[in-house]
């Protein structure tokens, strides 16, 4: 992950998926950007935005949205190890096969919210899997009608 | 806008702000992605998720989170009369009993991107209905690994 | 109720929706019964057995399967209370809009037998349900593998 | 066997021995039925269930409850594997996280009955499952209320 840095601006190289870069490429002309390296960076700043939203010892409930290919090797074992290991966040899954191939799973979660970022995270950044969201919302105790 | 493929992976180089650079590494590191490159493509399909989800016409799948009291008059009927009335799009509903007044019910859709658009913005204004999201993934089939 | 009771045998009688009975006669030939009130005995036998099961101070995991019109005047209401009284042994609800009328509902729960017996009894009882049954299971911990 | 209707309503009288009859008010009162006019009806009603399970071509819904610990090798991608062989009768999977070991998982089914106890038997079949229970329920459709 070699990175060069010359007069403020940074140039290294990533790999991605074939398919992938051409859908990028495709995005980056849809929404009408000069080139590929200034739409990531407004990919990248969208997501520093949501990372850096503050999660402290509040209590919340919500839910984990993740897609995945479960025929991709490990991530099945690799997300159940990690909800088991915070079973007393995570309320129950809900698995629906799409189709052959992909999975859409949802896990009601309870708990506070730095804990619950940190699952997600963790199942979010998974290899294998596509795509996945947290969304929080709040308990209802602390929310007035 | 050089891009080498070879077995399926494309390489390619793209030029940040050094700062951004260093703020997307860091960010890499605390989602405990194993290198940036993955991280990268992350944040691209979620983008094209987005994208994506501005034609109506297109095939997404979803959550709708909905936090509400239960005790409220009429919220569960009107909740389950529009649901059964799209129980084409609607795949399961998943509802916690977070206290004694408290439900939080998470509907699995799949369909249209406007329809499920639509079914979500009733829901969540539906009187009685504390919070509502409307979170959308895709079905899987467009959106290479 | 009025029962008439002489020599062993009591005779009373009971209003069914039309097509029910009709259903009950079909099925009263199908299973070759000689005639209704030898098939109504051999049911109540039957249901006799499973209500005798002993449910006690165990902890037990398990599901109740519920099918109702959710159009029935009160009872989804009915079933979402009697579910929040219990809230602390009903893990989640999975709620299937089968079609514009019918719901598939199916608690997972986990506590005392007993009490588990007791919240399905409710449920299944409540009018408007056509149909209903408890699934009981082990929490994993006291079955070997 | 004479039956008066009227209404809707289907009114005859049956005979039962009267110990049996004096059961059936004692299950009648501790179930919570109102009368024993919806007693009788609940159990009809899950007779014609039964009844009609036979039928393979028939049409009906219902759970497969499946208790398993995720650690022992290739459970949960066996299981996972048949689920997507089939999901379009596999409405959606609810997963519990009974504690780090076991695993509850609930099946939302609906088919032919034929292929759903086939389904039902190669899960509960699977290495690594210690319990396994097929519900069956009916779609509503041919279910009088």
């Amino acid at each position: 992950m070699k990175t060069k840095r010359s007069k403020g601006v940074a140039r290294f190289s990533i790999s991605l998926p074939s398919e992938l870069a051409g859908q990028l490429e495709q995005m980056t002309r849809d929404k009408g950007y000069d080139n590929r390296s200034l739409a990531v960076a407004d990919m990248i700043r969208a997501h520093l935005i949501e990372h850096r939203q503050q999660f402290g010892d509040k209590e919340i409930a919500g839910t984990i949205t993740l897609l995945y290919d479960h025929h991709k090797q490990h991530v099945q074992a690799a997300l159940t190890d990690t909800q088991h290991d915070h079973h007393e966040v995570i309320i129950a899954t809900l698995h629906v096969h799409l189709d052959h191939d992909n999975c859409l799973e949802i896990l009601a979660v309870r708990g506070k919210a730095a804990i619950i970022k940190r699952i997600a995270d963790e199942l979010i950044a998974a290899r294998g899997v596509k795509h996945g969201k947290l969304t929080v919302t709040s308990t209802g105790k602390d929310l007035p009608p």
